[in-house]
């Protein structure tokens, strides 16, 4: 099914030694770009043979010699102690038992008395100044109640780099020099940092992309004593504070952050807490700050004729792309790591960047690389996820990381890289940069985020799979590649401005207090009335899992008269339940071939009397829908990602916006297949998402339709 | 296995023409007492066959006449509308829809002003006098708020007694008379109420217990407009509420109680609510009231010779058998349904009267009794979970209900409640008053309710089966039939008392926020510190589901440092847990043979780095043991009842209380056998509790042991 050969939009990595391979490899590919990686120099040879050479800076780090020598500027972060237990009226705490000495140094330098706060987590309160005392690594608390619980949020140095201790401990290194991260908020190293920055650029003449990773703050990861990952967020900001910043925010915002602003009862402001105001002004505060440094070094690559581009990920903490001092930064790309289709849009929606660039798993390694390793399964799996995608909003360039010499000993994934390569290519040629066909209303995530974490519900750390989340992140890689236009609203957003305009269907999903689904936001009689107005008047909403949960009024769910369910926490039994038989002949469930899957579910949903319910399991309503004045509410007890629960949800946004007349046009109706349509270049792609052959009606605006056979993980290209 | 023949100790229902058929069961079973039943009368003739004559009086309603003209005293209760949407400033809320107008007459003749309230839910403020006004069954609300949601808390009488209304809907009685309850707290009707009890002990010679059925107030049972259950709440106070009796507690408990301390939000304070102080204050009061008045009842059959027994159902409430009131009624008996060993132990546990009496199951109806039923089922069943509980603390007497007629038409069941009458006589004798060995600590059920609900934990109607229950009731009735003595404690006895004396295991059970876990208890330090101090110092603690569910300080379990565990609700999912693999050699487990069942289980539960994992499953721990101090944690996520689960309870109480070293003794090695030793007389038991037989080897004190074989069911003495 390919057509003819197509080159460019594909970056590889290479290394010294392996010359003559690689520019095979380019013009096999295509590839017009190569880059250098952790440990990896680029050849000469070779930099001829492409348009653009990546070369990867380290700001935090590239310069360990300074950092060995002035590690009062190193970067800094509160941590919290372990819980203690007061047997007596004295109590001593280990500041640092649990965590990895290698990766902290506790702050002696600033006053702990200024700086750190003791805490009685049984009750909650501070403890006085005068009641404690730190020596030797060691807090100890006079007068404490006897029974309490005792935490110290104290400041510390970083001295290991996350990434670097990661790879140091995971590959072995051995005695490898430990690389400490400096801090771009003192001013002596702030300087020396820009003038090696602009002595690197003058140095590297072939360089034609200087490859940011990234710039100033590493998300948090921090080890415990047995060296292994103790806490990890992936927009974690508490390696980017230090007295220094928050002197800073005190002067420009006007009141001081406490150390429990940052440290939160351990939870370290995950992003699964509901932000407090002072919490998001502190991100505000940071993303101004690296955003308008992240500007100079950009600048600077500019001024050296080179392109700027960032990695999203590693010391990426205070750029939010989706945030609002994004743009300040000029940066030329960004490219981020897929691993599915909502980290591809993660990266392929960022605006104010001239491209965006993927980067494909398998990475090159020999996790992967080994004899009896599989990479073709692993690049198939991660192509199939991201190209549904890619169609909605294709990223520009697509590329690989790790040793090219590994990936050249599998023929086969040669060969499947080839394909990719080829079929991505003509996809975007195909799409040139027009907007597809989208459903006649736009669909609008709302949490306590909102725009800022677009495409990042939900998630720990990058990309992996929790049992808590996948059930809520199944609807968002299903938007990923839906045909509808996607926004994310936040509770704020709501209050300040109302529902935006164009939007038909609104979803909120989450557990109960969390930041997706909203907390103490659905105390606020603004939101609630702005919604239910809002469906009452021909709005769509879709809950899932724990929507709108706040137990308040006699209601779980604040939104329970508009959703059709509630949750039956206890005080309720006495109110006998009548749950309906579930209706099996319903709109949203004409594709449903397999048996219905929630993923983790929720228990003890049960459905108001006028709710319709689709689905109820040991008595827990899994799907059921809800008229509501002109309106529409569905609710879905968790839709994890597949074939099945994409067309589900595609169809409850169809119904809740009460559009099921139009759900058959540009669509498919084979669940596994999915029809991408481009108005202004008039050309259509079929998609098989699978690894077998699909046979699939396909319907055309207008009722028109046409029965087509799609190989496996094919795609078909029609002119209309 | 059964000895020489025994007589007495049960009570038989009989009827007017079945007179020879009843001398001959009497004898057959063994029957010193017959009983009348709603609708029956008893034949003269048998009457000097047996030792006692129950007859049942219905002190509420018995006067219908008196009832219909004297409507403006009928029995009084507070319901709440339907929540109601404002779509605009105008809303009109017609206060008995959803509800059964057959059941209810909303009351105009107290001042609506006075006595109602309307309550924007939304906001959960009250909404002023002056902007609602009631005509004709509505309520209109002016100057509401748009998009809010608003009810009204209305007084209203019961026009239809609810165990008559059940009865006659379910029976479709017609148009037979619709009996009306009066109420004892209007001066006229209870002077009536007691006249006309005085004329009936003065005409029922023959009588010698009176059968109060009960005393004044039912509990709640409100129908739909389907003519179905509405709400059902066996401990329900909202059917005993009335002007006169909130004006009564104003006067004497000095303040004014609203109609949304009785309401709750549509909760109706369901025991599964953390009771309000102005609700046990209520409790209180009414309890003072019933008790007082019922002893005056009581005396008046004391005068004229005869006893007094009381029915533990229907309209019980106020009567409260663990309350402090009760004792001033000076009861001879007290008579209840048994429909497990939790409610046996409800009624054999009773203090301050001299018998208790257990109405057995089947009743004799002919949902049971028809052809193709099989009632000797049923039967066995209910013999089989009443009699572990009647080798702790037996009843002192059996009964049964319904038509004698019927019952004999099946010969199978004729002979085995010959069986059960013999078997349970010899239970009796061989107890002979005394107590059974148990183990060497005292086992606590930690709740809001404590002593008041003894044996009445998770209940929402009476022996009920509720997935959101069972779970958790497990437990009550595995202790039922248990070797260990077991206290119901509340929260506030341990603040205001501490750990009461001789207890070595507290037990903590419920899910979150309910009177059961205990809510907002666990913010209180006082009862945390007492706790962990008491633990820390050797105590056991067994929590299941979601003990000490209280979110603050970076814990979901409050105890969790206790416990060992805690429960995963979002905010540290950036924490990583390295789950244990379970361990499977424990003394917990020894004699676990079939899969764990944890029931309804609780998700999201990892353990705390020190605790030992027993159980995990799906990355949720289900069974943990955690060394606290010198005492001991153990984590449970659900208990039903079972015979391996009752083994496992047993074990985790002797672990927790570190007393592993004297489990075996006088114990079994069969978890599906149970044996009771009673020190006074040196006699033991060993039961089967299966319908299979079973072999076991029994240990005595001091490690003496020996290998028995019990037929199904079958129940083995020992003179030791």
């Amino acid at each position: 099914m390919e057509n003819t050969k197509r080159m460019g939009r594909v970056t590889i990595p290479t290394q010294v030694g392996f010359d003559q391979e690689t520019i095979e490899l380019i013009a096999r590919w295509g590839a017009d770009a190569i880059r250098d990686c952790d440990g990896t120099k680029l050849p000469d040879s070779i930099k001829k043979e492409v348009e653009k050479v990546y070369t990867t800076y380290f700001l935090t780090r590239g310069d360990q010699e300074w950092a060995y020598s002035n590690q009062e500027d190193l970067q800094q972060f509160y941590l919290m102690s372990e819980y203690t237990l007061a047997e007596g009226n004295t109590l001593e705490i280990d500041l640092l038992k649990g965590f990895f000495e290698q990766q902290i140094r506790i702050d002696e330098l600033h006053d702990a008395k200024e700086w750190w706060e003791v805490i009685d987590r049984t009750t909650e309160e501070r403890v006085a100044k005068e009641s404690w005392s730190y020596n030797n690594g060691k807090v100890t608390i006079e007068n404490a109640i006897p029974w309490h619980e005792y935490t110290v949020s104290f400041l510390s140095y970083a001295i290991w780099d996350p990434t670097q201790m990661y790879n140091h401990i995971t590959n072995d290194w051995g005695d490898k020099l430990h690389e400490m991260p400096y801090d771009a908020r003192k001013p002596k190293t702030r300087d020396h940092m820009l003038k090696i920055l602009k002595e690197w650029l003058n140095e590297n003449e072939d360089c034609t992309v200087v490859r940011f990773t990234t710039f100033f703050y590493h998300f948090t990861l921090v080890f415990n004593d047995l060296a292994k990952e103790k806490f990890v967020d992936w927009f974690g900001y508490s390696a980017s504070i230090s007295p220094d910043a928050l002197e800073a925010f005190q002067q420009e915002r006007g009141y001081k952050l406490t150390p429990e602003d940052i440290v939160n009862k351990g939870y370290y402001n995950s992003p699964f807490c509901v932000p407090s105001k002072a919490y998001l002004d502190l991100l505000d505060f940071q993303q101004q700050f690296v955003c308008e440094l992240a500007a100079k070094c950009v600048e600077m690559a500019h001024e050296r004729g080179k392109e700027a581009m960032m990695f999203l990920g590693d010391n990426w903490i205070g750029t939010e792309p989706y945030g609002k001092h994004f743009e300040k930064i000029k940066l030329d790309a960004v490219v981020g790591s897929v691993g599915s289709g909502a980290t591809l849009r993660m990266i392929s929606d960022i605006p104010h960047v001239k491209y965006t660039e993927g980067r494909f798993l398998p990475y090159f390694f020999p996790d992967t690389f080994h004899e009896g390793g599989d990479p073709v399964k692993e690049a198939r799996e991660n192509w199939l996820c991201a190209r549904r995608a890619i169609m909605r909003k294709p990223v520009d360039r697509i590329g690989y990381g790790g040793y090219l010499s590994l990936a050249a000993q599998f023929p086969d994934f040669v060969e499947y890289v080839e394909h990719v390569c080829n079929e991505f290519r003509e996809i975007y040629e195909n799409i040139n940069g027009t907007k597809p066909y989208v459903a006649p209303f736009k669909v609008a995530v709302l949490n306590s985020w909102g725009k800022l974490r677009s495409w990042q519900t939900h998630m720990v750390a990058h990309a992996l799979w929790y049992k808590q989340i996948y059930s809520y992140i199944g609807i968002i890689e299903a938007l990923s590649g839906m045909a509808v236009d996607v926004e994310f609203i936040s509770f704020d957003q709501i209050k300040e401005e109302g529902i935006p305009e164009g939007v038909g269907v609104i979803i909120n999903a989450g557990d109960a207090g969390t930041a997706w689904s909203g907390g103490e936001n659905w105390n606020d009689e603004k939101v609630i009335t702005t919604i239910r107005e809002w469906v009452y008047n021909g709005g769509g909403f879709i809950g899932v899992g724990e929507p709108s949960a706040y137990l308040k009024g006699g209601h779980f769910f604040q939104l329970a008269d508009l959703l059709g369910v509630d949750k039956e926490v206890g005080f309720t039994l006495s109110t006998r339940k009548y749950n309906q038989t579930p209706i099996k002949d319903h709109f949203l469930l004409e594709d449903v071939t397999e048996p219905l899957d929630f993923g983790e579910g929720m228990k003890n949903i049960y459905a108001k009397p006028n709710a319709t319910v689709l689905n109820i399991e040991k008595e827990d309503v899994g799907l059921a829908v809800n008229q509501y004045g002109k309106g529409r509410g569905i609710y879905i007890s968790g839709l994890p990602y597949s074939a099945q629960n994409t067309r589900l949800l595609l169809r409850a946004c169809y119904f809740a916006a009460s559009k099921e007349a139009l759900f058959n046009s540009w669509s498919t109706t084979n669940p596994y297949t999915e029809c991408t349509y481009y108005p202004e270049t008039k050309k259509m792609a079929v998609i098989n998402n699978t690894y077998e052959e699909q046979i699939t009606t396909v319907y055309f605006e207008g009722g028109n339709k046409q029965e087509i056979t799609l190989e496996p993980m094919g795609i078909k290209w029609f002119n209309i």
